[in-house]
């Protein structure tokens, strides 16, 4: 007796035996295959297209004949001569299996394909978002079987897509009828299922077969800017990606003056709540404008941000997060209607919030580790999401600690004197030479260094104008390279350094980075203060990162990950002589760029992932720096250049660290102390 | 070695032993003894106050002796002294169990209380809302532990209520901190939980402990009136009940107006929707004031209605309702949001509308089924649902078949020369004395015979305007028994009847009930186009409840429930004599009221039953009379009074039906025939 064709399916190896004669989509869904199809079958959404294999497969021990699969029929024709099918392709609901065969699912056909990541650490992204489109069938109304509209709608899903339970928001119930009669008795819905609903909801439908995609967008709330990414929820692509300034800036710069002003105008936090919710919808409007597309086609949206942003969108007063015991109303992740939010999406999209870490570590952190992924890492990595705060996260497979470092706004390159937010004209990139102390630097807009010619008129439109937190950074470095600026953080002076870059300001001396004063430019120097500033901030990150350290008991990190967008344009090199991160080898200290934006997009599209990252956040031991007694002093240890304690050898051995004090005269007012809590 | 004492719960018999010392409140806990508690056993709310036994109790073989319970503690001594405890009571948290005891859990601190009908055969209503309190004590936040406040009181109602898994609506999570804070950490909440709901939501919270209640609506959505039951959901007492005009009037009278409203009105449907949620709040406003309470303090609402009026009032376009197949949007039960209805109650208030059971029988009478409960009918009933249009359900607990069937307005006094609705003025019972063919009656707002000496008197004010819906009934039943009228449906003339009362009227006769032209009153006649108008709605009626027979295989019923507000006013000799309904014996003949707005109530205060009735929503059996080839044949029948072709033998015993016909001379309009199907 002869057997049935055997079908095996690539790149999943999955296979089985199937009477002559089934459709290859057929034989796919009973073997559990991942091949897509959004009309279930009927020939109409090509989603399922399939590549036969021919020939000899040895591993799979098969011989596949060109005539394994039947010949195409009217549907691919007429497919064919419209569309165009792709050589060797076949579409699956068509092409029936007659012979062995093995058949390829090309990626594009798969349901939860892999999202491209190019960093191997990080958490992968599997297509698999919370709203997906089927087209269905209805059985027309009969007198003898008064079921409604809806519940023939309940049975065709049942029936033609194997989904028992479905539900369907009210507006729908409005345009049910006419659709169904407008289609014919077919229409496509949109099913909205998060990782917990236990049923599938029906959020819109279309009368007939919907030829469209639908929409997401990952949405990384910040204090300062707004930032989205616009997916394609039927691909996993980026459509769109755009951001807007925080209109809440006007109550307050950073986030304690938020806080404050919530705290001093009895609406302030509801101000503050209508602004951020109106930049949202600006930023909706643009971003889609850009796409070429309607808002109303975005279903979903995820949202990450810092605890105090994360109220403020809420509509919760962030009183509580301005002061100890820095209590969230919620820690959880939340799951709430876009219109809930007055959000103008599709009237009926959903949103997602991720959970917060803690009072001072928030969604945004929680994204990062969902994009990080410390808790699958096998070696010990410290990531650090760098901005106004710091949060820092240190773990391996085994455990993840997470705290967060009142670092202030200086690595933005706010309190330097000629600091400047990142924009074309502030100083970015620079070196300083080890013998003649000369610096020579880049500045935003421009790929020359200053010494290279040419450079001049390539900056004339914008000037050089300061310094962003990147270029104080690697100043400061440089100095200290060049025995410019000792440990302590003091600049010596033209005496001591052997320039006369090294100018006297008040009472302690002043680098010259750049005297524009003959062009009516700027004198830009580094400032004593300057130093100070930076010093803080990064004594405070330290700080943190050595606290978790002490708590995971380790003396070193095997990797360092910089995350946030300020994060992608640090010097791994400069950050480390300036003690900012631990020592470790250099090749090891990567940029996830920005990581929370990130994390957004993969909980947009994988709703497994939103699960995933709550059982993570749970699991997280959350360390409170401001309660911690060895903080103060690994703050006060750091505040040296690297570092007063800590040996460095690493660095040591790639960079000269010259020994120096410049203490000996006046001036200096002495170590910087720990600075006022910042609510963050 | 010495046993625990034993304890024994009465009504409900359950026992068992726990360590001397024990609180009885812990005791019933764990035996699932239900006994109620909103502070959680701290001696606050008394809700759990028990009833200790003392003496021999050879039924359960225990003597109780006077120490069985601890001495009254310092609680029990403070709240008896601030509030005062019923003789012989204890608090069930306070006392505890030092020897054997026997404990009576008194009605009212029983959470599922039974609340009181008087009638045996229909649904019994044991207390299980929606919406619960509970008090917790709730943990500060702990910087070493960063979860939010709310997680902290979802740990406390795992902890405290044994409730694992809770949810919040969004406008809780602006709530809790200052709540919680105001409350000095001890909040109540209200819990919402539907019959489908995975887990409850908190929908509501007070800082510390609320001693109040809360409330739920049942309303009753006709086309012509909105009733509204407001319930206590802590008692489940009827707090106030009040109704008001459908708003929807002004669109047109009968639901087929307003269908074709919509359809002549592009924004009809919309203005209708409109209208009838802005009654709804009139109502709800009304009945709280009556009632003395907030409207915010409404948290659940239960909705019945039919068809037209649920599409209308979910903002769904009755156009398909007009017309055949009659398909409705959807048939199932709806749970919604009250803000997604605009509707004014609490702002996070839920609703529930019961399923519809077919395209002209809908969720109202599925509250009658949910009422009367046929399917739990021991022997055959028949329960009639009359208003415009008659909803008639047969069956028993093997089987319940239902109908709809378009009796017309008739029956509520429009199309009837002298009818009117039930009003003070109007006549509403009639008796015509069989020998001299002279009427008596009486109108509404008079308990006196217009043959009594006094009724000018009490009529004075009000007059003798009309005749309602029951008084024409019983006119024209009365006159059949009389002679007047033959079981054609024609009047004899006064030589053929032998009273002048007959009267020529145009090319038929008229009866003549009351003469008021004297007193400048109207002359009251019952002409023959009102019989004709009432022949067509009875036979409508019969001959729905005659094919719901027929599919059931039976030719007699065991009993007869009148449903609906005029049910309640029904003579059942009168309306058996007219043939509305079929033969049977006058004492199974009984009214069940508002058997719809019961039926929302039940469905209110017991979320179970909603699962109930959806499922036997499900098992009932939908006859559409439209397409029903033996319903014409049997509204013929049925237009004869009582009936062409039934015998009534039952009835012909009771009352004389005279064998006559005045159909030999002229006039006469024939064998009336079938109206044109109207939309119900």
């Amino acid at each position: 007796m002869s057997q049935d064709p055997l079908v095996i399916f690539t790149p999943s190896g999955k296979r089985g035996r199937f009477p002559a004669g089934t459709p290859v989509l057929t034989a796919a869904r009973q073997l559990g295959v991942d091949l897509d199809s959004v009309c279930g079958g009927r020939g109409i959404c090509s989603k399922c297209q399939v590549q036969p294999s021919y020939g000899e497969f040895s591993k799979h021990g098969v011989t596949v004949h060109e005539d394994a699969l039947s010949d195409w029929n009217k549907v691919e024709a007429r497919y064919d001569e419209k569309r165009g099918l792709k050589p060797g392709r076949r579409l699956g609901c068509q092409a029936t299996i007659l012979r062995d065969v093995v058949i390829d699912v090309p990626a594009e056909s798969q349901v939860h394909k892999q999202v491209v990541r190019k960093r191997a650490e990080a958490h992968d992204i599997i297509l698999n978002p919370t709203v997906r489109l089927a087209y269905i069938e209805v059985a027309e109304p009969d007198m003898h079987d008064p079921a409604g509209d809806l519940e023939r709608v309940k049975a065709a899903l049942a029936e033609q897509w194997d989904i028992p339970t479905v539900d369907a928001d009210l507006h729908i119930l409005g345009q049910l009828q006419p659709a169904l009669r407008k289609g014919a008795w077919k229409i496509t819905v949109a099913l909205h299922q998060g990782n917990s609903d236990p049923a599938p909801r029906i959020m819109h439908l279309w009368p007939g077969f919907y030829d469209g995609t639908i929409y997401g967008i990952a949405v990384d709330l910040g204090s300062t800017t707004i930032a989205a990414h616009l997916c394609d929820l039927r691909t996993g692509a980026v459509t769109a990606s755009s951001g807007i300034m925080n209109p809440q800036i006007r109550f307050g710069e950073d986030l304690m003056s938020r806080v404050s002003y919530a705290m001093m105008n009895e609406t302030g936090a509801a101000e503050m709540t209508a602004a951020v919710r109106e930049g949202m919808n600006t930023l909706f409007a643009r971003i889609s404008e850009e796409a070429g597309i309607e808002t109303s086609l975005i279903m979903d949206a995820v949202f990450v941000c810092n605890p105090v942003m994360h109220h403020l969108f809420l509509g919760i007063d962030p009183y509580e997060l301005g002061q100890a015991p820095f209590a969230l109303a919620t820690s959880g992740a939340l799951r709430l209607m876009a219109r809930d939010l007055d959000l103008s999406i599709h009237p009926a999209a959903r949103t997602y919030i991720l959970p917060c870490i803690a009072g001072h570590v928030g969604a945004d952190a929680a994204a990062v580790a969902l994009s990080e992924a410390p808790d699958k890492s096998e070696d010990l990595v410290l990531i650090v999401d760098v901005g106004t705060n710091a949060e820092i996260q240190l773990g391996n497979k085994t455990r993840v600690l997470a705290c967060s470092s009142p670092t202030g706004p200086a690595f933005e390159g706010a309190q330097i004197s000629s600091g400047q937010r990142a924009a074309p004209g502030a100083i970015e990139r620079v070196e300083i030479d080890p013998v003649t102390k000369a610096p020579r630097f880049k500045v935003i807009g421009s790929d020359l260094w200053s010494t290279d010619a040419g450079f001049a008129e390539e900056t004339a439109v914008t000037g050089i104008t300061g310094i962003c937190g990147s270029g104080i950074i690697e100043a400061i470095a440089e100095m200290r390279m060049a025995g410019i600026v000792d440990a302590s953080g003091l600049i010596g002076s033209a005496e001591q350094t052997g320039t006369p870059l090294c100018i006297p300001d008040g009472r302690t001396h002043s680098y010259v980075l750049h005297d524009g004063r003959a062009e009516d430019g700027p004198l830009i120097t580094v400032t004593n203060p300057d130093i100070r500033a930076i010093q803080m901030a990064k004594a405070a990150l330290y700080a943190g990162a050595r606290l978790l350290m002490d708590k995971m008991e380790v003396e070193t990190v095997d990797r360092v990950v910089l995350a946030g967008a300020f994060g992608a344009h640090i010097s791994p090199k400069h950050a480390m002589v300036l003690g900012m991160i631990p020592d470790a080898p250099l090749e090891k200290v990567t940029s996830a760029g920005n990581a929370a934006g990130t994390g957004a997009r993969i909980a947009l599209l994988n709703r497994d992932a939103r699960g995933e990252i709550e059982e993570t956040v749970g699991r997280i031991e959350k360390i409170e720096t401001a309660i911690e007694p060895r903080f103060q002093e690994h703050f006060v240890n750091a505040s040296a250049m690297p570092n007063a304690a800590e040996p460095f050898p690493l660095l040591r051995a790639l960079v000269p660290l010259p020994d120096l004090s410049f203490n000996s005269g006046g001036g200096g007012d002495g170590a910087p102390t720990r600075r006022r809590r910042r609510a963050r």
